[in-house]
């Protein structure tokens, strides 16, 4: 056992610190001035573009993704770098073309995609040229329970028609997403994991209607191509659009899952990082009853609350990430769950004393607060609610003390 | 001791819940609409005005307002009312002339005012005629400790210049407010709580200078006409808009705080009570694991501890607004600071797990928990955060061990 | 509606915190010593009895009983007192003759024992002669869910026999307790409430076999008369001991438990007082880096919590006393549920704090708290486990909102 | 980074989980019959000496002490070892001879002692021989601030005189217990933390006066020696006895306390694996309302919570450990005050409800979960509270936010 960093990513580290300093923290500003000024609410800042180009130069590219395609590091390589995205979530990710949700539909393209399907969609994502969309929750019923999807999926020929609705499709309002993942069942007279399947839509294929974006605790999230409703009316897709095989739908989500709820959770501790250095900064800074904020002895509770929180759940983090490099996904099931189960959570309680320690400040515009909270609350349910990953790790567990079947 | 509502309040909670199912709820789709559709973000729907009219002809109208300028009702009386008001919190309030901060506002020129201020001022605003705003709090400062305060009210000949900067000053950008309260030191020399005095500003005098609208959490307020930062340079009013006399505005504060503290609270619960209804409705309506939602064990912890909590609150809040009408508010201090610290944080509480029962839904502008939640969250901070109450509360619960003075 | 205490109350009150402060606290270290030098573990402490007589002499005497054969007074009466002698727990309640398990089964015997019955048992219990316990959970079964009960109680001619085994039998080891109130089963066959029945089976029957003490946190409570685990082989007891009729003992249970539980939260209630008080001496007393305990911030955050905190479950409380006199036990329902579930955790709570300032003293046995701490704890899983509450509770919550059953 | 352990430390860890299943787990009942029978309620059951015995023969011993001394495993070699025999905390530490606090004292003796007090007292103690005491806390000072310590260790000629009062002096009513470590000012007049000195102390000297037992929720542990307090008058030991120097006592105390912090957490951590397992078994054997109880919601969530904190906190220890192996007990500060913070609350939260999910039983002396409680909710204060900690961490915290001294 060995909590030290081996020397790559300690030199990522470092370059990417680097470029934190040089780069994403002053174009915070930059960022929020041209958003206050843009036409369309709902396209990136033009200075991302910039940093995607600077980022790219300087080889601070595709860490996410292992194998080939990507940068070639491991999910434990990957970890402390996407933590350190986390302190500026609107910029840093995307700048390193790192961002959900394109990061798992390159995953799921570099692993289930055939050739021409790579060359269509993955090349372009993989250079940061086009950006994409994930197709899954639906406003009509619990998604949460996957075998709940509505939408259909029908093959017609050699087309596929869809009909359905979904919402909470993110990043779609961007006029440079291009492409959609979208999940549908093609046929639910099959075993209940093998009725759905994915199909790649092209954004401006006739039948597809962005109703609206959805709001985020009053945010549009415009910066990142909203949340968006959309509506599948009759909408016809080549067949060989089609990924991986008919009933694959489900196991390919599983797949994509994993390694999207990890990073989540890496960049969500560079979040509750951002915050406590925050937290601290301010309470130093201002004073009440005759005495920095900061010395009052709950302000003193929750810094250090803060920092046990942190250091554990970086561990986890890791230690998830290490098992999936070495025993892979389905081995870290029940560390995953933990991390999704415990991440947002506490980040959310941290950012929370965060604001509270800022008075109206931190609940407006002026700090990234309230925004990292929004967020930070929000992964509590998506990507399945806290409760039904907890009730399927207590499963687990329980599993081992029961007799064998049979038995 | 006797748990049972007097006839008067019976009767009005009767016609008050009529009310709100025949006109206040059905206007809540109606207004959702009218500010989708609205050209000035910060005016109110014009379904208000209707509502104004409808429950002023009802004799729905000024239950705040103890005394021969209101309806003449106590605390105790008006705290079940309140509570139904805040199951819709943008209009039924507003409606029946009970919304903060008008409500302060009239209260303070109805016991501090002189005949000239309560004719020119405060006449309208018991008429709903206009709207009214606060200016207390500071961007430079840590407003809880109200020394801190650094706006200048300065005497010259027989007007008073103001200069300082302000924000949180909730309904300022209303195009109907009218008249601001503002806060401000005129004699910084003096003993700590007699350097603030409180002077009338209509809101069109030269120097204020509105300079835009503070977010809470993404979400403006522009229909209660937001939370503006306001800017005063050299603003000059007539000496006798100033309230009572120098030296007094921190007392006003203080007696002005006691009353908005418990209505707020009063709301909250009326906020908590929507939030677990929607949350009973929605859990009985949604399956997940071939189960409604609402048979899930945990779900069904959460509705017990919504009730459980529910009950705790209200009795507090309803004891301490009969504390206020029995021996007055200083009598009822602890009691306030109570209600003040544990109803927002309880109702966020509630309010979080009918959000988390919702999915997507719950945080997105299609069901009002998101924005319920921004409310609750931000009255753990306004008005002081819980953690000056405590403090505070504590202090007094210690006194009463310690050896007296003297001694 | 009053939050005023009644004038007969209030007299009653202040003779008890007179009685409290000249004979129950300064016996406190006289029953320790006691106890400490006694040849009987199960006894209580010889100073008992003197406290007895004083407080009959002085009318403190079976408040808890309303009706002729008690003091006559209601629950909301009794309410404020049984929370005074909370704050002695181990000696208020018995001089006064107002402990568990006696007040429980007076009543029982009160409104469902026959003549003959109530001759023989009640009327010495009423003048505090002699002691009772009450048989129903047992060590076999999840006795939360109450149709689990295993005992058989089988009719033979004019006998009932008797047969199982039971645990933590309060009381029953004190060499005074004369009489148990046996729950079982009578017709396994019968409807699942119409199964049970109990008889009165006096202690030195043939057959009941008292095995040992049970612990609660290492505590026996054997001044109570510990926690029995008794074993019952063929008890035989003539017929006429029956309880009410056959069949009814389910009933009889859910009868006895509401008051039992609205007792046991008013005593919780003025034992978490108690501990307030003792932390902020404590705290107030001793000093770490340069300053009293108590002007550190994190102490002063317990102490007003603890404060919010016990106002209303105070207040729950008494509602919830009203209710029972005003609607009756049934239409106390969730009130009674609700302060079974609120009082004991927050109690323990409060305890748990006033622990930790105590440093060492706190879990040790030169303070109240750790065995105050252990009684509040117990009661989060005696007479029904807090989630089994709460299950009750969301279930008639949801049902309100549920279509009328045939619509 | 790699979380696998190493061979070593796997080899041991089947060899120990070998032998808990083979002798300690057996001897739990065997144990518990002993004390029950025993005359001297102060000593080991005779069991013990069997499992000293038995590991000793196996090569299971003294895993705690790193070094020539020990069995020279590192830290973190040790922590997943003490982390089992943490499921049988009565008896697996002291088979293993890895109990406190002699662990503690041997490791003062291995570094500080000099040759003479190795020979005498070291020896003995790593041979199991005897066992020893650490005479730090007292009654009558909050001892959680070193300095305030006031027992007193003058020189006289060659002998240092002590006079003072210490309690919760852990094993030292045990028979065996032949020496004991006192902390006492040997100079008030100099530095804050120069002034504590250590002197060893036979325990059989004159005017060691034994005067009881503290308890601990109701338990005495006697058979760990109980918890004395102890009074020193004119106690006179040789001045040789002194350890290291005059005014090393602080510092001492320092060096003893890192390890002896993170041995409890290691072993806290397999209380919580063994309270899990127990609520597990108990709740899949129990059925209430038709259903295991580990069918219903609430259970599966408290066993995932459980599951999901028990690996955040084995992994900060076990990066603790690294640390003090790697960077030393200096730089692991942080760290092993976050572990002592982190760890017995979260592991009394996972016991707390395992008892809960064991009804009575929970409780009761049938089950370890009860006492297992004590142990972890006494060490939130022991070793110095929490709060003492968090506010010590958050200092550090905030410290790298301010302006360098002299700028």
């Amino acid at each position: 056992m060995d909590f030290a960093l081996d020397a790559r990513t300690e030199e990522l580290r470092q370059r990417l610190l680097e470029f934190m300093d040089s780069h994403i923290y002053p174009a915070e500003p930059v960022a929020e001035r041209q958003l206050a000024e843009a036409d369309d609410p709902w396209s990136p800042p033009p200075v991302l573009e910039d940093l995607k180009a600077e980022a790219r130069r300087r080889g601070l590219w595709n860490f996410f993704l292992p194998g080939e395609h990507g940068a070639g590091l491991t999910n434990l390589q990957y970890a402390p770098l996407a933590e350190i995205t986390g302190r500026s979530p609107r910029l840093a990710p995307p700048a390193l073309n790192c961002a959900a949700p394109d990061t798992g539909n390159m995953e799921v393209l570099a692993m289930f995609g055939n050739e021409r399907q790579q060359k269509e969609w993955l090349e372009p994502l993989l250079r940061g040229e086009i950006r994409s969309a994930f197709a899954m929750t639906e406003p009509d019923v619990a998604s949460s329970d996957a075998t709940n999807i509505g939408t259909r999926i029908v093959r017609d020929g050699d087309q596929y028609v869809i009909n359905g609705r979904k919402w909470y499709i993110s990043g779609a309002m961007n006029p440079n997403c291009k492409i959609l993942i979208v999940m549908g069942k093609t046929d639910p007279s099959a075993a209940t994991h093998r009725q759905q399947s994915m199909v790649l839509v092209p954004r401006d294929t006739p039948g597809v209607n962005i109703r609206r974006g959805m709001h985020v605790f009053g945010y549009t999230d415009g910066d990142h191509g909203g949340h968006a409703e959309i509506e599948f009316t009759d909408v016809r897709v080549p067949a060989e659009n089609l990924i991986a095989e008919e009933g694959s739908g489900f196991a390919i989500a599983q797949a994509r899952l994993g390694p999207g709820r990890i990073h989540h959770c890496m960049r969500l501790i560079g979040m509750a990082e951002r915050a406590l250095e925050l937290m601290c900064r301010r309470t130093l800074a201002r004073t009440t009853f005759g005495r920095p904020i900061a010395e009052h002895g709950v302000v003193q509770d929750w810094i250090a609350e803060a920092r046990v929180k942190i250091e554990q759940l970086r561990l986890l983090v890791l230690k998830t990430a290490w098992l999936m490099d070495t025993v892979g996904n389905q081995g870290a099931h029940t560390e995953i769950q933990a991390i999704k189960i415990a991440t947002p959570r506490t980040v959310e309680w941290i950012i929370d004393k965060a604001i509270q320690a800022h008075g109206g400040g931190g609940v407006s515009q002026d700090f990234p607060l309230a925004e990292l909270w929004a967020a930070a609350r929000t992964l509590r349910l998506a990507d399945g609610p806290d409760e039904v990953h907890k009730r399927s790790l207590a499963r687990r567990e329980l599993k081992q003390y029961l007799p064998p079947k049979g038995a």
